[in-house]
C-alpha cells in the first residue's frame, strides 16, 4: 500500500462562512465543502468544471436532541491521499485500484457542549464517496437518528431509470422517465408484490441510474449498509433536489447509534461514458477489506436446481395440498402427498446426475423441508424449522448419492420473513447443514417482517443480512440471500455472501408479465452496482406453455440473450435455472454454460447505453480465454466489437451464440446460430441481435 | 380421574333469541349464556341466587373479517362434569381437587360460510372460567384478533384494588378506590418505572380484586395466558361494565391466531370470605397438566445473593464507570476498575460460605456478567451476552468452591430487555450455564422490548416467556422470571418455572417511596393469582442508613413481619434478601427463615382483608409441622388464631416471632420478641401486631 500523507489541520473557531475543495487524484472532480454563516455544512461536486451536484445540504436529525444540522464550526480537516490495490476473493476483476484524495471534516457544535460530527469525503477519479461519522465523546454516546438531511442536488431535470421508494422490496420493473415524472404510486407490475411499502409518488430507490441532458452519466447509491438503514430519494420535482429518506422501524426511527459510529458512505460515481460507470469500483473500495481470515473455501460456482418448475407450474414446494400446518403438531408421514411436489429424492438424483455430467458445482433444491403447505401470506412466524425433510426427501441418502457423484447439495432456508424465528433456528440449522455436507445456502424473505413493525430495509434487518454473513462465514458456509435490502458492495467484507436477488429477477417472467427486454439493460446500472446478482439466467425454453399448456407467461427475450446475461450480469453464484430436459435437447447452446466463468481476471464494457443496451467483455480467472456477452432491448442492432484485448499475435478460436436472422423475443425467441471463427487482437465483428436479442461468444486460444 | 359426562346436544338453526344455563356442582353459582335476537353471545354469573356479572357480551373482533360478535346460531352444547384431583410438583397443597360443570357452546356463523367459534365455560364450586375456542375449519385458518370485546357486568361501583392498566409494566403500587374513581393517569410513583405504557384513565390491570357494597368479593384475571397478549380491564364509569383491553403489537393487532386455537381462560372468582379467594385453585385447574416428564430435578428452594447490596447503593451490578460500552470491541481486563462491583470471587465466596453454613440452595450473583456500565435506558440491543464474567469474577474457580461448600450459584440473565439478543443467545448461555454447574436462572426485563414495537404483555412476548421456561425445561434449569407478563398459572404446566417477579417487590423499599405497609396484605389478591411471587423478603435491616448514610429510603415494615412474608406471600424461589451482615447480627429471628419451607402440603387461610391483614397457616411438604405468618397495614391489630388444624391430642411446640410491643414499621421497626411455649389443637393464640407489623411462628411437634 502507498500512502500519500498530507495533513491540513485548521482550527478555526470562528463564526463565519466556511469552504475547503479537492480535487480527485485526476483532476476532473472538484469537491467543495462549505459552511453558511449559519454553521451548516454543504457539499458541491463538479466534474470537468460544471457542477454535477449543486450545493447540497449535509446533516442528520436526532430523537430529542438538537440537530446534526446546523450551529457548527470547523475543528479541522485533514486530508490524505490513498493509492492503493488489493486483490478480491472472486469478482470482476483480479485487482482493484483504490486512489483517492480524502478530505476529513471535524465539525463541532459549541451550542451542544462542543459535540462531534465528522463528515469524511473520498474523492476517486471516477466519483464521490461521504459518510457520517461520530466520534467517541463525553456527552454523546447513545443517539437516534429520526432523519437524515442529505442533499443531491442536481442540476436538471435529468433522465431516470427507477423503481418505486419502498421500505420492503426491490423487485419492480425500471422506468425510464424525466425526475419530475416520477410517480412511484403508480406501477403495472405492482400487484405482483406481496410485501411492500411504497413511501409515497416522489421516492425512489438506490442505486438511482440518470443521464443529464448534456450526456453525463451519474449513479448514486451507498456503500457499506451496515447497522443503518436503506437509503431511499425523495425528489422534489422543481429544483431537482434528491434528498435521503430512511426506511423506519415500528417507532418511526431510522437508526439508533452508538459512538463511535459511522454511517454508509453516499456515492456519487460520474461519468462520460456509460460502461465506466460499470467499471467503476468505488462502491466496492468504500467497504471495509475482507474480515475472513481462511478464504479457501470461498469458491465462486455455478449451479443447477429444482425451483424452475415450482416458478413455472408443474411442481409444487409443498409436499402436501392441507392448507393450515402447524410445525410440531404435524405427523408429516400422514399428509395426502398431492404428487407434484418437486424435492423429492428420486428427483434429486435426477438432478445431481445432471450436474455431475456437466460440471455443476451444486444443486440447489428448494421445497426439500416441512412448512411450505402454508408458508406464504399469513404472517405466521413458526414457519419452518429447516431441518425436518419430508417424507419424500431422504437427506442421509442423497448426501451420500452427492459425495459419490462430487456434487454438493445447495441448502434453501426460506424464511417467510418470519426473521425472529430464522435467528432462533439458526445455529441449529447450520449445523445441520454441515453435518449433511451442504455449504452454500440460499436464503429467502418473502413476506412481511416479523419482528412486525421492522421491515426489509431497516435497520434492524440490515444487521440481520450481516449477522447471517457473518455466522455462515464461522460454518464456511457461502450464502445467497433473496429479498433482502439491495447490495452495498459488503461482499467485499464478506466474500462468502456470494451473492443476492434484491431485484426482479429471472423469475418474474414465469409467473407475471415479466420483466420487459430492456430489463436486463438496466439491471447492471442499478442493482448490480452494489453487487452480483442471482438473477438465475439460462432459460432455454422461453414459451413456457410447452410445460404447462395455456400458460400464456415466457420470457421476454431470446435464447441467445439468455446466454449472453452469464457474461452481463455478473454472479459468482450462477445459476442454469431451465429444466435439465430443456438443456438436453440442445446441448449446443448449452456449451456457453458449461463454459462460462464466474470468476475474472478483467472485465471490458465494449458498447453500452442503460435501457437499450450493453456489451461486456470478460477474461476468465488465470486462464487465456475471453467471455463476450451482448444483449439489447425489444429493438434490434447490430453490435459492433473489436477484440482489441486479446493478446497480439495470437490465434484464438471463438465460438459464437447468436440470433438466428428470423428471430424475435416474442415471436420466434428460440432459434439461433452457433458459429466459430478465428480470431486475434485485429479482429473486429459486427454482431445482430434480434428484438429482444443477444449473443454470447466465448474465446479460446486455438491449439497449435 | 372421575368423569361425569352428560351430552346435551341441540342443533338450532333458528333465528331466535337462545339461553343455556348450568349450575355449579354446590349449586352456589349459575351461569347463563344467552344469544339474542340477533345472535350476539352473552354470559351472566349468578352467586346465591345474586347477580356476580349481569348480562355481559361475549366475543371478538377481527382483521379485514366479518366479527365474532353477532349472527351467531347455536350448532350445539355439550356439557359435562368432570372430577378429578392432581398433585401439583410443587405447591401451596399437596393435591388439587379439579370439579367443575362444563358447558361447551359451539356457535355457527352462517352468513360467512358457517364460520365456528366455541365457548368454552367450567363452572366451579368457586368461579367460573371461560375461553374462546376456534376449532379447525376449512374457511377460517389465520386470522388476526383486532379487539376482544368480553365483558364482566358488574352489579355496582366496587371497591377495587388496581393498578393502571399498561402494556409493559405491572410494578406500581396499588390504589384502593371504588370503580368510578380510578385514575390510572395518576399515581404517585410512576416515575420510578423506566418503561410504561399506560393505556389510559379508566384502565387497569388483572388480577383484579374487588368487593361489593355486600361484602361479596370477586376476582377476575385470566388462566394460561399462551399465544395471547395480557387482557387489562376498560372501565365504565357509569354502567360498571368492565371490558377486555388487550395489549396491541406494532400495528395496533392484538393476536394472531391459526385454528385450531384458543384464548386464554377469563376468570372469575367469587367468594363471601376473603381467604377463599386465595385458596381457590381455579386458575391453576385451567392450566395444561404438566408438559415435563421427568420433574425430579426441580426443587424448591431458598437462596441468598449478591443483589441487595446494589439496590441499597453499596455496591454495583457493573465493574467499571465508563458509560459508552460496545460488547464485541472492549478489552474487560483493562477497563478501570470502579472498586464498588459487587459480583467479585472474593464476596461471591463469602456468600456462598454463608448460604453453606445456613443451609441455602444456593447464591443468586447479579452483575457477574460484562455489559453493566450501559445496560439500561440505551435501547440497546447488543447489551449482554451472557457468557463473559467480568476480570474479578472466576467463574471456574467459584464452580469448584461451590461445588464443595454443597451450594449452588444461580445464575442471572439480565436482558435488558433486548429480548431479540437474547433469544439469539439463550442455548449457547444454558449451554455456559451446565457447563459450569448453574440449575437455576433468574431472567429480567428491564427497559423497552426489542423487537422495538412490541410491549412486554404483548402476544409476541407472551409466546418468548413460554419459550424460555420450555428451553430451561430441555436443560434441566430452574427459572425464575423479572419483568414479565403477570402470570396466569402456567406453572403447572412448566414447574420449572418456579417464581416471576411482575409486580412490585420488596427492591422498591430501597430506592423509591417504596412499597406502603398494606401492599404486601394486597399482593395475595392480585399479582399472586397467577402464581408466586420473587418478592426477595426478609430483609432485617429495616433502616438502610446503616449501609448508605443519610440514606431515607427504607422498608416499610416491620422486622418480624418480613418473617411473616415467608408464609403470606408463597414462592417456591424464597430469597433472604439482605445482607449477610444483617443476618449474623440477629441469628435468632433468622431461625425462622432457616426453619420455614418453600413446599407445603396444606394451606388455611385464618384471617383476611385485602389491604388490612392477612393471616395464613401452611403445612409443611411430608411433615407434620405448621408455619404461619400474620400481617397487618399501616394499622395496628390484635390476630386471634385457633390451631385446630394441628393433630388432635399431640403436643407441638411453637416458636412465636412478633413485634416487641414498642414497634412500630416507621418509628421502631427492628424491635421484635422470640417467646416459644407448648400448644396443641385447642390452643387458641391471640398476637399482637403493631403499626406495620407483623409475626412468624413456627409449630413442630414436642419431643417426647
Amino acid at each position: 500500500m502507498k500512502k500519500i500523507i498530507i495533513l491540513l489541520f485548521v482550527f478555526l473557531f470562528v463564526n463565519s462562512s466556511f469552504s475547503q475543495i479537492i480535487e480527485s487524484p485526476n483532476k476532473n472532480f472538484v469537491l467543495t465543502f462549505k459552511l453558511t454563516d449559519l454553521g451548516e455544512p454543504f457539499y458541491k461536486l463538479q466534474f470537468k468544471g460544471k457542477d454535477v451536484i449543486k450545493d447540497s445540504r449535509l446533516g442528520l436529525e436526532l430523537k430529542d436532541k438538537f440537530p446534526l444540522t446546523k450551529d457548527f464550526l470547523i475543528e479541522g480537516i485533514d486530508t490524505i491521499t490513498v493509492d492503493e490495490t488489493w486483490e478480491p476473493v472472486w469478482g470482476e476483476v483480479k485487482k482493484i485500484r483504490n486512489y483517492y484524495k480524502e478530505m476529513l471534516v471535524k465539525l463541532v457544535q459549541p451550542v451542544v457542549k462542543n459535540r462531534r460530527m465528522y463528515i469524511r469525503f473520498r474523492l476517486f477519479n471516477d466519483g464521490l464517496g461521504f459518510r457520517y461519522e461520530f466520534p467517541e465523546q463525553r456527552d454523546m454516546t447513545y443517539f437516534t437518528v429520526t432523519d437524515e438531511k442529505t442533499e443531491f442536488a442536481l442540476t436538471g431535470n435529468h433522465k431516470t431509470f427507477w423503481i418505486p421508494g419502498d421500505y420492503e422490496t426491490n423487485e419492480y420493473a425500471y422506468t425510464t422517465s424525466k425526475l419530475s415524472e416520477v410517480d412511484a404510486t403508480k406501477g403495472l407490475t405492482v400487484n405482483e408484490i406481496y410485501a411492500r411499502t411504497v413511501i409515497g409518488k416522489n421516492y425512489v430507490q438506490t442505486p438511482l441510474m440518470m443521464k443529464t441532458d448534456d450526456g453525463l452519466y451519474i449513479n448514486i447509491h451507498e456503500a457499506a449498509q451496515v447497522n443503518y438503514p436503506a437509503m431511499n430519494l425523495k425528489i422534489d420535482y422543481d429544483k431537482f433536489v434528491l434528498t435521503s429518506t430512511l426506511v423506519p422501524d415500528a417507532y418511526g426511527n431510522k437508526a439508533y447509534l452508538q459512538t463511535p459510529d459511522k454511517t454508509p458512505w453516499r456515492t456519487i460515481i460520474v461519468s462520460e461514458k456509460a460502461g465506466d460507470i460499470l467499471t467503476s469500483r468505488i462502491i466496492l473500495n468504500l467497504n471495509e477489506p475482507c474480515k475472513i481470515k481462511d478464504v479457501s473455501w470461498i469458491k465462486p460456482v455455478k449451479y443447477i436446481g429444482i425451483w424452475w418448475e415450482m416458478h413455472v407450474g408443474t411442481h409444487t414446494w409443498n409436499y402436501s395440498n392441507v392448507s393450515n400446518i402447524k410445525l410440531n403438531n404435524v405427523n408429516w408421514n400422514e399428509l395426502p402427498p398431492n404428487e407434484t411436489h418437486g424435492a423429492t429424492t428420486v428427483r434429486a438424483k435426477k438432478y445431481i446426475d445432471f450436474a455431475a455430467k456437466h460440471g455443476f458445482y451444486g444443486v440447489l433444491i428448494e421445497g426439500w423441508n416441512v412448512g411450505w403447505e402454508d408458508w406464504f401470506g399469513n404472517w405466521k412466524e413458526e414457519v419452518f424449522d429447516f431441518v425436518t425433510p419430508y417424507p419424500d426427501f431422504d437427506v442421509v441418502e442423497l448426501q451420500k448419492y452427492a459425495a459419490k457423484k462430487g456434487v454438493k447439495i445447495i441448502m434453501h432456508h426460506e424464511t417467510s420473513a418470519s426473521v425472529t424465528n430464522y435467528e432462533r433456528r439458526m445455529d441449529t440449522a447450520y449445523r445441520f447443514m454441515k453435518k449433511y455436507g451442504y455449504d452454500a445456502v440460499k436464503t429467502g424473505y418473502v413476506g412481511r417482517i416479523i419482528p412486525r413493525g421492522e421491515y426489509h430495509d431497516g435497520q434492524w434487518m440490515s444487521n440481520h443480512y450481516v449477522r447471517v454473513a457473518e455466522k455462515t462465514a464461522q460454518y464456511r458456509i457461502m450464502l445467497d440471500a433473496h429479498e433482502p435490502t439491495r447490495p452495498t458492495g459488503l461482499h467485499r467484507t464478506y466474500p462468502n455472501w456470494l451473492a443476492c436477488e434484491a431485484a426482479r429477477g429471472n423469475e418474474y417472467n414465469a409467473w407475471s408479465i415479466g420483466n420487459a427486454p430492456e430489463h436486463e439493460t438496466i439491471l447492471p446500472f442499478t442493482r448490480l452496482m452494489g453487487g452480483p446478482m442471482d438473477y438465475t439466467p439460462g432459460i432455454f425454453q422461453i414459451k413456457l406453455d410447452r410445460w404447462v399448456p395455456d400458460k400464456k407467461e415466457c420470457i421476454h427475450t431470446t435464447l441467445t440473450k439468455q446466454l449472453a446475461l452469464y457474461v452481463t450480469l455478473y454472479s459468482p453464484f450462477q445459476m442454469a435455472a431451465d429444466y435439465p430436459e430443456a438443456y438436453e435437447e440442445r446441448m449446443d447452446a448449452f456449451q456457453f454454460i458449461k463454459d462460462v466463468p464466474v470468476d475474472w481476471d478483467d472485465t471490458k464494457v465494449l458498447e453500452a447505453e442503460p435501457g437499450d443496451y450493453l456489451t461486456i467483455a470478460r477474461k476468465a480467472k488465470n486462464k487465456d480465454e475471453w467471455y463476450i456477452g451482448g444483449i439489447t432491448d425489444e429493438n434490434a442492432r447490430d453490435s459492433f466489437i473489436k477484440l482489441d484485448f486479446l493478446t497480439p499475435n495470437k490465434q484464438y478460436i471463438a465460438t459464437i451464440y447468436k440470433d438466428a436472422p428470423d428471430g424475435h423475443y416474442d415471436l420466434n425467441p428460440m432459434v439461433y446460430k452457433i458459429e466459430t471463427q478465428k480470431v486475434d487482437s485485429n479482429t473486429e465483428l459486427k454482431v445482430h441481435l434480434v428484438c429482444g436479442g443477444g449473443y454470447a461468444i466465448s474465446i479460446k486460444p486455438a491449439k497449435k
